[in-house]
């Protein structure tokens, strides 16, 4: 059996035929339309997928499932998405709509870090291990919560948002209404802020050169490589995201322990240079670290493909 | 069949014959010694077992598992005890020295939160439910994990220590060596704590009656007892309580959204007057409360049993 595997994005829409191991087998994809009627964005890529399974010769008493991971909240239950700014969804019955396409195939969706988490657990570099948590670092932060080999988001579909834990009482401000999420620190977004609030006072930092003076040109990746070369105000920022992504994975620990921590998200490409520092903080922090095994931790292997990868593999 | 579980505490040992509903067929108890070796204790509480077997006429034949609730870090998985202060054990093979004295029928471990919270979802409050998260409130705080009716303490038998996650970064300092620890927020010396700071510069407040100045005789239910009687210092300290323990809620929550809290131990005696306070905090820095319902929020039930009750329901 294949499976359709749908990563939907205010851009484009990316899909593929996966097959049981998590291979990809053939991709293809269309633009993000959000000036049309949700049932034709639906019609759109349901199209682009039907079309994909015909050239690859396959038909739909071979599709096992259709499943979708969205840049929002998803209710797995009903198949419902109550809200998706970069669609411009507001309680669409995805998988009633998507599923009239499919001749009746089940549908599944979830939320885009949850599936990429998955992704890396079937095929990824989780693969092996029966729990795992994926962290996505990059313009908010998202998680993906894998416990005895399965997805686990909750009882009301509203787990695995590690970006909303707390991280500091009466911290900084968040766009969800509280204070001190771990979003406000450790994704991009907050790297920037940092850094722009830093060139305010420290005109001198390599930083402003790398930016050539435009502060609206300060992203991660710049920060990041500064902090490589030891300017003192980017890795002042760095050593900071560090050692909150270290408190964070160690609350994650104290209440789940899973086998591995998986860092995925833009920030992550930084690889080895972020990887070191926060192996190397995490147990500065940790309980019974002489007497237990801390989860490993690793970079995401897959890349964008993950997206496809497992919302095919959502059941 | 039926089940032994015992409670292991630093001054008492409880046990009990308890069957498939989690119903106590029969109690018993020894004192904790910790003057003698290991394997003497082990035999003390074993002999015990044997004895509230052979009264209640049931054999080893009956006897289905025996397991264990301990005031400290378990290891489920190879049944040894690395640390467990009350009893003065480090490093004690709890499961291999206890199944010699009951013909090699399974024993099991755990922490004694963990056990409370499994016992609750067998015949307590959280009976019925799927997913669960127990917090003790008592001298420190504890946590117990019930996912998919199982308990869940991590791939390394170091999750569910609720009381360890970090609530402030650069917090209060904790015994674990970390700081901002939910446990120096939300446990009954936490309250002291706070208490008795407070009443060195507020010697008109309520509290300092009720304790007839006497500083150490202050108590965690005094001083909600005061708050009760809106004595404003003790209002501080019980509002301050509350937030934590609701922030707390919402990271729990932003992270496994479990179908219910329990919430147990010493502090949650003072039972509706917590609860509902609770209940109205934790949706203020609740995400998505007005897609999706929140996790139900109730006071354990079972009291002291718990401990009997979940230890046998280990399996």
């Amino acid at each position: 059996m294949i499976r359709i595997g749908m990563d939907i994005g205010g851009t484009g829409i990316q899909m593929g035929i996966v097959n049981d191991q998590g291979v990809i087998l053939a991709k293809d994809g269309v633009v993000t339309h959000t000036d049309i009627p949700f049932s034709e964005q639906i019609s759109q890529m349901s199209e682009c997928a039907l079309n994909l399974l015909k050239k690859n010769n396959y038909t739909l008493q071979d599709l096992a499932s259709v499943g979708a991971g969205v840049p929002g909240v998803a209710d797995q239950r009903t198949g419902v998405i109550p809200k998706c700014v970069n669609l411009g969804w507001e309680n669409v019955p995805f998988r009633e709509e998507m599923s009239k396409h499919f001749g009746g195939r089940p549908v599944f969706i979830d939320n885009d870090a949850t599936v990429a988490g998955l992704a890396e657990s079937v095929a990824g570099v989780s693969a092996g291990t029966s729990s795992s948590v994926f962290i996505t670092l990059g313009t908010g932060v998202g998680g993906g919560i894998i416990i005895n080999g399965r997805v686990w988001n909750g009882a009301h579909g509203i787990g695995s948002e590690i970006g909303h834990m707390t991280l500091e009482l009466e911290g900084e401000p968040c766009t969800c209404g509280n204070k001190g999420c771990l979003e406000r620190y450790c994704s991009a977004t907050a790297i920037i802020r940092q850094a722009r609030q830093i060139l305010q006072f420290h005109p001198e930092s390599m930083m402003m050169e790398m930016c050539k003076g435009d502060l609206s040109a300060v992203n991660a990746r710049l920060v990041f490589a500064a902090a490589k070369e030891q300017d003192p105000c980017a890795v002042k920022i760095f050593r900071r995201y560090v050692t909150c992504l270290a408190q964070a994975i160690n609350t994650i620990t104290a209440i789940l322990d899973p086998e591995m921590f998986v860092l995925g998200g833009g920030v992550s490409k930084s690889g080895a240079f972020l990887l070191d520092a926060v192996r190397e903080e995490v147990p500065k922090y940790a309980l019974f670290k002489d007497a237990f095994p801390l989860p490993r931790i690793e970079i995401a292997r897959l890349g964008t493909d993950a997206g496809i990868i497992g919302a095919a593999m959502l059941h």
